[in-house]
């Protein structure tokens, strides 16, 4: 769901932990064991219901959903109507996984699939398992982030039969146990993966490793997960083929290009209420993250400038209009300053001593790296918060910084994903765990794997409805003048878009 | 120099019979013989000198320099002064060569580099050919369109000592003369091939198999030329290592993009005087080419319309706010119908039939076949030539259809490519011949190459000066941080851009 | 602050009744005498600390605030500091106010002005009012909407001496009788007015003639209120001059185009979490106001159809690239629908009924008549209230609609009006208050003027430091030659800008 | 046709000289009365036909039309066929005029009127000209400007019977003593005038003063003709009602805004080739002009600077995303300056030393006196023709600035103004002759008036058409609820649009 750079990032400081089994207890030697994006506040996937008078551990309640089942592990299975409706209003916008529950649902390809999943559980991905269940599939859930869960959400699926253990504000102790309750169930013995940061994988990997030699595919999301699937592979360990859905056109420009373009307007009026006309920005970074905010930012008549180390990048950003700076030579006149780099300290203290009186800084990178936030941290500082997500930094002198979200990833801390973006994810996701499942032997080796081009091209095919939007054919002379299938793929792999 | 689609084209027709040498008299089964990019009109290089009295061909002229060379053949010599002011102006707006003039002038790189070279001979291609005779080569050169030569360059260049042999008009018999002439040099043997379209390569392979094998490298620009070369690789005919241009970065997105954006709106006006605001229009195809003509018209205030095959090009699309048809739903409504595809026949006759009066049709993309331009030819219809590169083509009621340069490319044909836009594939053709020819033996092999990322980026480093573009280096902690070299290259080879 | 057609809207069911004077008690004959701007819902000026609490009305309490003085009337005096850091943040944004104190300080062009306010309090105001105290104001005031009172911001100017009666959530009885408790001070005579809306004149013209006719100047903001003067005027009654800050040009094309630009996006995402890419969006109305939102939407990606009554701005929409079509032809295909025409119903059952699933309906335009909001509470229909400011109404088949604010402004109850657009209109009228007390005698007649277009381009000279611009100075030989005075006024009064 | 700034500029060097008549000999001491609009190169209106072999002056040729006639004074009547199908194409484009010949053509509401004209005399004006006559006029026309006339044009309208008298290449003297043969005629005496630059109104109230005081109406469309009128009017001498024409909203937007918006690519490109993306701006001046000129340039991708004097314009600028600037901040990094003023000397030869090499320098403002280019014919400086209106300017240091049309209207000499936009103009000239021509006894005095809003409204609507627009209609109950007219004025005369 995060914007990255395309450059894959290498998280040496990112090594886990595995050697222990939670306990109840939890431990604070566990804390270390926790991943970076599990604990990411996630603020647009709100509860809608307001369940703080209750104080008990959902681990130490028995609840039972109107079958009569126990097998989960959730806040209140009583908020189960109200998640339904949140998950029949999520619908509306994932007409695609509609779409492909009617069109493969006579042929069920996902019947005898046993799939653990470990993502955010909200109503959007709510979607994507009754999907996947709805193709045939048995499902148990977990929560990759501990802050993320809709509990009423929650409540629903297990209400419907899916065996979901989540709930908003876990400790990392609950976060390892669920995972454990998700995967380590008698007589039931999972064959696929459907992970979002690698969590679930590597439990499964460390824990259960006859399990792990068995699993049929894993399906992986995030940059991180695809990361360590990647330093796994390398080392010879990865026994088992798994699916990168993250580097796939489709996300990519979705969850960068187009995921940016709305999001940033909306992160800095919901943070700030600036105007954007006539404002001075500075954008660091024109990768994909970067053109999204800088096409929105233009339009809307704010006046932004480039930092750049890549001159390809560089020479896009002349050609789109923009003027290629080194900060240092606008830090004192511009407005707002946000940084899309997936680097470290691109805003360092020295600069923001510079800036001037209200200045914004803020990420939309790939870290809370990007501004060096704990280097204002310091004594002669006075950190004011005016609001939710807003900080205001007083120098001695009075001027004022304003930080946004602490310098985590602004669009994640104060906007919303659109439910579009998140259907084209969990589309090639669910596509991926048919691909992976219903492969032939052999097709696929222990190795990663891009979705190949032609399933991009029908994950996008299953999302031009919404658009109205309508396809030509090729006929027949065309397709052999042109040297293609007429259903595709139509471009080679290394093509851009 | 054109635009095309991401999709290799597989051209069956194209096969070229080289099985006769030229004689002086030309004979017309050696019609088949030229290929289609030596042939295309090309009016953006035209002569400013009036030449048409002298009807002498230059094949029958003897003509000295003032150095007292003869070994060269073009229109007169004496418009050398002309012609070598046009070649000061564009050295203004190729800085970038200049520039390498300097950084590489001293160790002279291309020392003992014997070039053959076969191109459009403008005031920009001089540039770099004389670019490279500053860097230690020698130079023979011909022309790869018998139409774009301008006659005052190829003066130019004889008389500061480069070998011409081009001039504007030459019959087909004359082209492969000129070819033969520049190859064929007593006690001078070419070791580098600099071509464009393929047919000079083809020349060297097929008459003169041992100044073939003993090419040290090949760099070739065009679409065209670069199938052949992965034709002859596949065919395991390639004895030497070839460089494609065509597909680097930076020649992709400003040929097609960003050069599409600046020429398509010139190229309607500079026919038709059309007012873009209001108009209707719609695109075929959404690739580069679309993309760049999309984004031109709509900030004029068109209101365009895409057809595509492709879902995930059509999905883009949608997302950048245009509407997906099918050319049928729009074809009676339309005011101006443009073809960026690559394919043929994506304009029909039967759809001319039903375009409303007045309707301007035109073609970005690769070549002639887009719009079916033969099905006009028929006794009902009457053409009516009411401007260079403009026909009426008139129904018997009276409705006229606007057809722009037969189907040939637009910008070729009606507009001018900037001169910024050829210094960056020069620059790349430039770079490309040095990595060749300094490369160590073993490093490329008999195959056909991209350029490294790294040279890429220099190109764009190259040209970022004329943008006052400063770029930001980074640190060498942030450099460990993103497990990059600090000088490059800074993306994978995948990444999109 | 909200926007509004160019057309004057007569509003002849807005008669007022002032016949009687409020009581504690209230009555509900007073019902109809509040003013329809007084009640709009207003959510931007957010109370931030929460005294709900506290049930006693403020009219039962006695405060005194830390100088001893109980001339005011809030919700709470103690809330001050907490209100005074709000005023120093907008000051932040108000630097125009701030630099008219600095420029008129010395020569206190107010000294000995009596006015009487009623406006929003909030921040902002706050700003305004204490720029008048500096310039040599006394001041009184009091609210002109029953919800738009930041009680902080009351409670600190009341510390700070600025006699206020206003608190948030205040009974039509307590407006009028805050009114009176501004006005009717023994001892202290008002000799100016600033309103905001128009009942607080009217109050003073009905209740206190003799006061009225003292007056030396009115200045209105509102469209309403500027109406109401014009029919004084029109019936011979008005006797003191009034200056229409409504109709300035900086206040227009910032309070309708470019505000309109800024909040259109902020509204729809607040609410709605929308995706504008690829989103087919008709905008009913292409005024100023429709002409902001249409740049905002369309620079997003969306797809924007425009309807239109009057043949010049269609004709501007068709060149600025947008279709021109009735409603009826688009209602069955676009995903969301934007009033901005002044006009009533809009927006009718028939094509509510027509509207596809999911369809969003707000409006950007003058009040909720735009859309037939009425005609929605019928039996068959299902309200289901979603968010704040949300409704979906459901067919009896699932059919969705979503509504936005119950056909209120959109923007005035989902998003923010940015500081700067607030300081262009407080500081015009703050000049149209030292203009009117200051006017030499004869200047101004018993009418409603427009401030002279020499102090619009003063107001517009104060707001560029904020973008850092840099205006250019007339030579003495160009203003000959162009027949002006070199500090203006630059442009006839019938410029269009 | 030509752009100005909405200041009424004074035209104190402008003074004519009237008190001669031309003999056929001409005579130098004319040289000053002839005005500048009528000297102005105007490329545009090209002729297709070379009649460069025929010298004999058309006052010394004897020419019959094929009814007989020779009451006119063209280059050629043998052309009127070539001439006829210009006119038939340009009908195409002006709908609007065919449209409104067919309305009113029943009634003939200018049956008896006769009209004498002077315009540029091009396919689009013959097409008014014979709605003029469709419409029951009599017409002799004459040329505006010594070096537009279309000489087959001119020959396919003298052809059809309509007095005639211009070609193209006009001495001083011709011009005269055209205009004198078009309006003194035995026994025919104009009652109506069309005028563009006032000359013709100005010889008939100087040479035939009783011919003028019985014209029922003046139609004028330009900036000096109009300026001229005032003049009149304020003398007290204006005895006939004029209709202002040049200052309609329909004009004014689609000659300014639209109509540069359109027409400033286009005239960089066909003078310079240069490419827009990355470039640095400044344009001088962000009237509609400079508003139309910075939109399409920002759209391409330049990065655009604004210079102004007017602190609304500038605020204006600062909104849409410009940096406000003084040139001097500027001069020495930008590629290009465009002027926009209306003033003189905004360009200083001090700020033409300090340009960088390259710079290309024009105006789309006023007149030439913008730029001073006088400054720059100085001994040191070297002009250089390098094409068709594009002179270098080189230093004696071998920097080079590329000066365009000499500093006259870069769009009048360089490009080509849409065939619509002239459609408007001409429409509003129709409608403005009908309504003076049938106006009641006292609705227009002896004065200057702009078309009234209803007209202005009636002309857009007749190009809707073209634009497939539908406009809605007005409901009898919301007409009522706005207090309009269903059929308009919609608007207040005030209205800015």
């Amino acid at each position: 769901m995060a914007q990255r750079q395309g450059r894959q990032i290498q998280f040496v400081e990112d090594k886990q932990e595995f050697s222990r089994f939670p306990t109840k207890a939890g431990r604070r030697s566990l804390s270390r064991s926790i991943s970076q994006s599990s604990t990411d506040s996630y603020s647009s996937a709100a509860s809608y219901t307001d369940s703080s008078d209750d104080e008990t551990s959902p681990r130490d309640k028995t609840q039972v959903n109107s079958k009569g089942t126990s097998d989960f592990c959730v806040k209140n299975i009583k908020q189960a109507e109200f998640g339904r409706r949140e998950i029949e209003i999520a619908e509306q916008d994932m007409s695609a996984l509609i779409s492909l529950r009617k069109r493969a649902q006579g042929e069920k390809p996902l019947a005898g699939a046993k799939i653990v999943g470990c993502t955010h559980i909200t109503a959007q991905t709510a979607v994507l398992i009754e999907t996947l269940v709805a193709l045939g599939a048995q499902c148990r859930w977990t929560a990759c982030n501990i802050y993320s869960t809709q509990n009423e959400v929650a409540a629903a699926l297990s209400e419907a039969g899916v065996s979901v253990f989540a709930w908003k504000g876990e400790s990392e102790d609950d976060f390892w146990w669920c995972i454990d309750r998700c995967v380590n169930m008698e007589g039931w013995q999972a064959n696929m993966i459907l992970d979002d940061g690698g969590d679930l994988t590597h439990w499964v990997y460390k824990k259960y490793p006859n399990v792990f030699k068995k699993i049929r595919g894993i399906v992986e999301e995030s940059v991180t997960g695809v990361h360590r699937l990647y330093q796994l592979s390398k080392a010879g360990k990865l026994c088992v083929p798994a699916m990168n859905v993250n580097d796939s056109v489709t996300k990519q420009k979705f969850d960068n290009l187009y995921c940016c373009r709305e999001s940033i307007l909306d992160g800095l009026k919901r943070t700030t209420d600036v105007m954007f006309g006539g404002k001075q920005v500075v954008v660091c970074g024109y990768g994909e993250v970067g053109k999204g905010c800088c096409a929105a930012l233009k339009a809307l008549g704010a006046i932004v400038y480039i930092t750049e180390i890549d001159p390809i990048c560089a020479l896009q950003a002349c050609m789109d209009g923009f003027r290629v700076v080194k900060l240092n030579e606008v830090i004192r006149q511009v407005d707002v300053i946000i940084t899309c780099t997936g680097n470290k300290n691109v805003v360092t203290r020295d600069q923001l001593d510079r800036m001037k009186n209200g200045c914004i800084v803020c990420n939309m990178g790939h870290s809370n790296t990007e501004i060096d936030v704990a280097s204002l941290r310091t004594p002669e500082l006075t950190w004011e918060r005016v609001r939710s997500q807003v900080d205001h930094v007083i120098w001695p002198d009075g001027k004022r910084v304003v930080l946004l979200a602490e310098g985590r990833l602004l669009n994640l801390s104060c906007s919303t994903v659109p439910t579009f973006v998140l259907s084209i994810t969990a589309t090639t996701q669910a596509l991926a765990l048919i691909e992976l499942y219903n492969a032939p032997e052999g097709r696929y080796k222990q190795d990663v794997y891009l979705l190949p081009k032609k399933m991009d091209e029908y994950v996008a095919s299953l999302h031009l409805p919404t658009f109205d939007a309508h396809l030509t054919e090729l006929s027949d002379e065309q397709a052999k003048y042109l040297g293609l299938n007429k259903n595709g793929p139509f471009k080679p792999n290394y093509y851009r878009y």
